[in-house]
């Protein structure tokens, strides 16, 4: 398939828990690893290439890892991830230098891998501020793996889990959660006031996916004035994120969806600002709108994922000039 | 649902691989323990009672246990599975009665709970002499769990997962695998010799599935003599199992198929007898069958697994008196 080596990064096929819990931080760069195709020896950051026979020492092909550097691809014991390092490395540089050059933060979405490392890969790489979490079992990996500032992009309801949650911020993580309800502002309150931790929140804006969200200013108004005057929580900003909208084949349907997100956005900062809450972060994008909330105006934080990898489904999205954006914007596969 | 009391027993949702490696084989015992649905206190086995507090103490639920004893069901973590205890150990005893009474060795299907805890469940209360499993990779749980009698009920061709194959024997297992094919008869004694280790071997008889497993007694006997015939090998015996059969509906289509497959067993080790190779070991029969497999004057060992927990497609099958088999013969819940 291609005639030069290529770097492969192999990681085993579990979820973050499962991957993560039994490693310690510092064991967890070996989740992801460097395998040259012929007997090229590759390492995962320059860094790792001086310990990186050490942390492979003792460790049993199969059993505690898929393949060491140097195995060919033939000999990778399978289920496990297998990425093209220089197609992932190029991605997150790509999406690290239009974020800065757009002067936006960039919370890379860590659902998408459920990886320590892919994560510190971006942050190095692509210069991401910290991670978005789908929910509070990601979020105690990358907090407990010394990553600093995790969101929740979701709401947490249940009362162990808004537990788990306010017990995060003692591993020195700023902790944000999204929060579309009242009652939900005196359940985090009570949790932080019981650990003695404080957590930040957005309000979520349902800018069109009827999934979850308020969908007036007035609402996020009010929502914020109540984490405002809660004890243990803070006020942060705005989560509008239409997850359907990002897989729009059009180039033209995702403009149209997020004009009216950026919109609705817009009325409730204006709302907030003239309670005194200007929202210190307005937060949203993904890998098939991140150019609209870039020039925004108002959105100042990104939340993609998909880009690093890449999948089947936004490859078939559509650029601006109608190329299919995984054979021009986003890599899948090494160029060479 | 329920006015008393239910004992449940939970384990977090990862497979084999990701739930035991990271656990010693003490440790391993927690993956699933009881949890009382009101507040009473119940244990998983007599002899973990007194350890039971020790076992959990500083285990964060959630994070490194989906609940803790004492708990009630809506406080559990999930993902996570659920067991009802009762149902669970009645089903339990009930086939490894039924196994001493017709004189069969049980060896439980460990590819249906992929759990150290409930294969030694199956071993203390049904009498369960080892394990079956899919792949190599179960094998090496099961294996370094001090799992003594473990069986791939399955044929291995790939070199490397051959290779870590033939290293199991070492942590003090009887190792046995199924072979269909002459060529891989000379792949794992290479292997075994390699390590210094010995294999066993069942011979695969196809018996009308068409998935594995050779046609003819002749071909039996020709794998068996080159079996017998190679370094670090053993002809152990035969296994005749057709999986897509267990799940027909009616009782006589099932004795159908299985009067078949116990001809053609006959057949093949009347002929291994002529050559002086009488297998020690006769294997086959699931959930589905495991009455006709014992009753055939052939079969020696039974491999069932699902009747443990049972699963909604074997509830719908019917037994001699066109009863559903999970409303009567084995059960899902507690019957209190």
């Amino acid at each position: 398939m291609d005639d030069l080596p290529v770097r492969l990064a192999i990681a085993p096929a579990h979820g973050v828990a499962a991957r993560t819990r039994r490693w310690s931080p510092a064991q967890n760069q070996d989740a992801v690893h460097d395998i040259a195709r012929s007997s090229q020896k590759a390492t995962y950051s320059e860094t790792n290439e001086m310990n990186i026979e050490a942390k492979f020492a003792g460790r049993e092909v199969g059993y505690d890892v898929p393949a060491i550097p140097g195995m060919s691809e033939e000999e990778i014991q399978t289920p496990c991830l297998i990425l093209d390092l220089d197609a992932l490395e190029r991605n997150i540089r790509k999406m690290g230098d239009y974020a800065r050059a757009h002067n936006m933060r960039h919370r890379a979405h860590g659902k998408m891998h459920k990886s320590v490392d892919v994560l510190r890969l971006q942050q190095e790489l692509g210069g991401a501020i910290g991670v978005c979490c789908q929910k509070v079992s990601e979020a105690e990996v990358f907090a407990r793996a010394g990553i600093k500032d995790v969101l929740v992009s979701n709401q947490v309801r249940d009362p162990t889990k808004i537990d788990r949650l306010a017990r995060l911020p003692r591993f020195g993580a700023r902790i944000v959660v999204c929060v579309d309800d009242l009652a939900n502002v005196a359940e985090l309150s009570a949790a932080a006031e019981k650990h003695g931790t404080s957590l930040e929140c957005f309000v979520e804006i349902d800018c069109g996916a009827g999934r979850c969200g308020v969908n007036t200013a007035a609402e996020v108004v009010a929502i914020a004035k109540a984490i405002d005057a809660a004890p243990g929580l803070k006020f942060t900003g705005i989560q509008a994120y239409q997850g359907a909208m990002q897989h729009l084949e059009r180039y033209e349907d995702r403009k149209a969806k997020l004009d009216a997100a950026i919109a609705q956005v817009k009325e409730a900062v204006e709302a907030l600002k003239k309670e005194g809450l200007e929202p210190e972060l307005v937060s949203g994008g993904g890998t098939g709108s991140y150019y609209f909330e870039s020039c925004s105006g108002v959105y100042n934080q990104l939340q993609c994922g998909s880009y690093a990898f890449m999948d089947a489904d936004y490859g078939r999205i559509l650029d601006k000039n109608g190329m299919r954006i995984d054979k021009g914007e986003w890599k899948t596969r090494s160029s060479s």
